[in-house]
């Protein structure tokens, strides 16, 4: 017999198994309502696009192409084009399998036990769940209306030298809020101040309904001359499908090299398959009516979600309209507890996820995270009725 | 200015760049000949097979299953389907990004910082630069024409404790060895009597050309009740197509848990297209008649190859004909240096990876492994003629 106990590792034991994922697994009942995911709308895939992207690769010569291995670095055309939107060469763009995979490569080449960063929080559990396994340690940046909270990150950064900052500038996770620009600016100054890195994450940022985009922190610190100090994630997996597992993140070249290095151990390289669909895909002329149509589609529904919500949910409750993404974060009143409510939302079918598990020290158990994006105008209206009804009864 | 030498962590101390993926680079210049990489025949990919499955899985509602977010354990129906292979339940089956994402993920999950594991020597590269950087010590196990030396083996016993020995039983990279039955339950008595996970990487077992399969040391573990020693690791990319990036793996619970809740932090699931086309592709009724033609296709080019030795190389080098797989070694006379002749190869138009980089003690710089999969007889003929006039000259 093995004797488990001794057999799996440190890093085994810092595992958490991912919340969300497994209230997904719950969630897919019939008759379900779940806002608990972050799924995009399935009948909103682009899928006459990658039909036409597919076929063309799998086609005589193309198909070998398509089928053999290929770099780890990714597809050099795709790069190219992604480095060109964001004004860094090709060598500085990197294919991963999601943007997820980027979390924990960068995790395993910048951390090592004990050692601190930074976190908005609440945050993406995500990347909680990537970098918790390596033994490093969360410190929070508390979070308002605007973003994370730059003056008490000034505060902060007097008694801590983290390793880097994690970020989400655009309609965070969970929270929906943007980053204000004088905070952004003020963040970039931080880092060269105090010379750490922006982990910036921006899976939503082609998802705005409202509002004017505002500057990456990539572009503030490169227009500073001080583009090394940020690493920028980015994923196609809300804009075209998720189920191909492709995203991308630039950085600076010392990071990237060791980050190439260790993915070519990891799993070599993405798929080519869903790379090259990708790049069909964002350079079909049907693309920016596709990009259009989805954020009219999302747009509707955290309209229809906000207006429920006003009807429906108890007094007191407080919540944010994002201006975009997938997501609005629920405050209910009086300290309830969602935590104990969740049980009975489901024998309702109705889903959602609590706060507290995007959150350092566990807080946020009044506090729901509700996705708008992969239910329709009717069924957020059903859905919200039902919470509303439970929430009251409370 | 970011200080990196104080910023990247201690697993980027220990990463290699792959050495093969390297010379893989160089070797794709024009009318190179290539022995170098262990790329499959891209003309003997299955691509109307893959056409048609593609073709399906993106039509109308497949499509949105196929493109949403999957589980991260992989699509039910493939591991069911793996599952039966190899007498296991699906919940014993993991699919992974590639066999390689499972030696990753296996090493992370197992292993701590000091602590020894057991490789043949020499040994897959892609194992010891998943592993390396993990900070482990690689005891080697001394090779021969049938695999691992398992009386050596018994002695390594006798004074290491290791987490787990890693062996490819079959066509093994870069020997080409097959390990005799007798050592096969040889190794599974020892696992059992000394406590320690096989870790058995078959990624080459239906490429067999000659000869009885043998069983697998997971089957004999089984037959004796203690398949809870076996982790055994396959993969799609040398008998379907590796740009899918499609591999599985299989072992006893608690480890496989813990390799899946690693999984679900690292990258979420491999694509969902990759894997529905694969089980398409193995499910339709010419996958035997593709794999048939695959194996006279390589047995064909594996004879081309021999026989092109024994013509044209120097007197006194020895060299394995495998029964299957990708690859043979060659050991040059009088100890000649190959990594020296390397750069005139290359001139030559002809690539080849010495054994140095399969070793733990760096040996093998007299032996070479040349691919025989990826070009055509004809080709394989004038290569070897090539580094005949080179090895000959030396």
């Amino acid at each position: 017999m093995i004797d488990w106990q001794q057999t799996l590792g440190t890093t085994t034991r810092g595992l958490r198994r991912s919340a969300v994922r497994e209230i997904l697994k719950a969630a897919v009942q019939p008759e379900m309502i779940s806002f608990a995911g972050g799924l995009p709308a399935p009948e909103c895939f682009p899928e006459e696009l990658i039909r036409t992207a597919s076929a063309g690769l799998l086609d005589g010569d193309q198909a070998r192409r398509t089928l053999q291995y290929g770099e780890s670095e990714g597809v050099a055309a795709l790069r190219a084009h992604l480095g060109e939107s964001v004004s860094v060469p090709t060598e500085r763009v990197l294919i991963t399998s999601g943007a997820q995979q980027g979390l924990d490569l960068l995790g395993r080449v910048l951390l090592d036990r004990g050692e601190s960063i930074l976190v908005e929080n609440p945050t993406y559990l995500g990347a909680l769940g990537a970098w918790r396994p390596l033994g490093v340690r969360f410190v929070p940046i508390p979070m308002d209306g605007n973003g994370l909270c730059t003056d008490a990150l000034g505060e902060i950064l007097t008694r801590e030298r983290p390793k880097f900052l994690y970020t989400m500038p655009n309609f965070q996770n969970p929270g929906g809020s943007v980053l204000a620009l004088e905070r952004r600016e003020a963040l970039v100054t931080l880092a060269e101040r105090h010379g750490f890195l922006i982990v910036e994450d921006d899976p939503y940022g082609d998802l705005r309904y409202d509002g004017e985009a505002l500057p990456s922190l990539l572009s503030l610190a490169q227009a500073q001359g001080i583009g090394d100090h940020v690493v920028h994630l980015r994923s196609f997996s809300k804009v075209v499908a998720p189920g191909l597992r492709v995203g991308w993140m630039t950085g600076p070249p010392p990071l990237l090299n060791a980050v190439l290095t260790l993915k070519q151990a990891t799993d070599f390289h993405p798929s080519t398959l869903g790379q090259r669909i990708i790049l069909e895909v964002i350079q079909d002329p049907r693309y920016p009516a596709h990009l259009h149509h989805l954020r009219e589609t999302y747009g509707a529904r955290r309209d229809a979600m906000d207006a429920a919500m006003h009807e429906a949910f108890p007094e007191g409750t407080t919540w944010t309209r994002p201006q975009g993404g997938m997501f609005l974060m629920a405050r209910l009143p009086n300290g309830m507890d969602a935590t104990a409510c969740f049980e009975t939302a489901l024998q309702e079918k109705v889903a959602y996820v609590t706060v507290d598990h995007f959150t350092i020290d566990d807080s946020g158990k009044d506090t729901i995270r509700l996705n708008f994006t992969n239910a329709s105008p009717e069924k957020i209206r059903e859905g919200i009725a039902r919470l509303g009804r439970l929430f009251s009864s409370q």
